[in-house]
């Protein structure tokens, strides 16, 4: 691409996951920055200069400049290559799954996996309920759409998959049961089967949990 | 663009509205078929075969098919447009604000209009304080990114200042101040002062509203 690419990430956000998943399937070199963002890595004014939304991923691409949302980091890196296809409404289903990951997915599944992994939410409050149904409502999406296909855009693997599957491959991390949604199960093992797959997700370390001593509530 | 474009939409939706707007202002021709949501248009089975999600607004590009989401709309139609700029990290700047429009303006700033037009939320309720404080969040993201630019995206009016301006320009109607956000207030004067602009947004009607004669709970 004539740049050079930097990835700040932390290693146990899907987020972050999705994009190296994606510069490994492409093949592309890459400086990783890896991020603690539970000792305050994305809190320093260095960082808020680079994104000051203080989110991860972000992707620096040298020397154009920053770019955040992981969803766009995966347009932009797969373009012109076969996982985001040229044809223009292909490319827009594309985009209408991205959105449709980061508005009802993202929040849901992932949103709950940290939450219950990591202390800040406990089984039986309304917040796990709420969070459960927008994951079945996410769920009946993916299964009806994929009861006759393959992957979700064009019959073929593309960004849309690597999207979805960041945080639906562990939702049963956040106590969601996905072995009712049998084409999802089955869209799942393919996506990992795909050549150049790998994952590097790791669970949250101890520091992102919430102390209960540090907290009068427990 | 060689195809037949038919707007399935809402008139009370922004998320209709910003696709509506595109359109005039790109000057394409189309065929609109406005649903009333409220009267169960989108819960036909016919309606179910166009968009399962049952949600608004639906492109149909005839004859090629249907395309949801709204952001992903916006991107088809602009596609090859300046409002939709060519270089590919532009693209990809643009796409960022797409995503964040979805994943974090819509459903706080959306969402609370409209619950509380319509009745489903009262003042004083925690779901509204929660949505009102997701919108505070956006908004300053917005007014940092805008303090020093005069549009989202390449210094000129994108699609990514369409679909911000969708749910931020009525926010009021949310009980959102936007006073104190000045380069947010500018920056929704000057797209509102763009070419071709348009602002066909209806308020919601009588039957959107939940009756209080309906419900125990009122």
């Amino acid at each position: 691409m004539g740049v050079t690419l930097r990835l700040y990430d932390y290693t146990a956000s899907a987020n972050c996951y999705k994009v190296r998943l994606l510069l490994a399937q492409l093949g592309l070199a890459y400086e990783r920055v890896p991020l603690d963002i539970f000792d305050a890595d994305t809190l320093t004014p260095e960082f808020e200069l680079i994104n000051p939304a203080r989110s991860t991923p972000v992707l620096e691409v040298v020397p154009i400049g920053y770019l955040i949302e992981s969803n766009a980091i995966l347009a932009y890196l797969a373009d012109g290559s076969e996982l985001f296809p040229p044809d223009p409404f292909q490319r827009a289903q594309v985009l209408r799954w991205l959105l449709f990951e980061q508005a009802d997915v993202m929040p849901m599944m992932g949103g709950l996996r940290f939450r219950l992994l990591t202390g800040r939410l406990q089984p039986g409050d309304p917040e796990v309920a709420r969070r459960m149904g927008g994951a079945a409502d996410a769920l009946r999406v993916l299964e009806a759409h994929l009861a006759d296909r393959d992957f979700l855009v064009a019959d073929r693997y593309t960004i849309a998959d690597i999207a979805l599957y960041g945080y639906t491959h562990v939702a049963h991390e956040a106590t969601i049961d996905t072995q009712s949604y049998a084409a999802v199960e089955a869209w799942l093992r393919r996506v990992a089967a795909q050549p150049g797959h790998m994952n590097d997700l790791r669970p949250y370390p101890p520091n992102a949990s919430l102390q209960v001593g540090r907290s009068i509530y427990g």
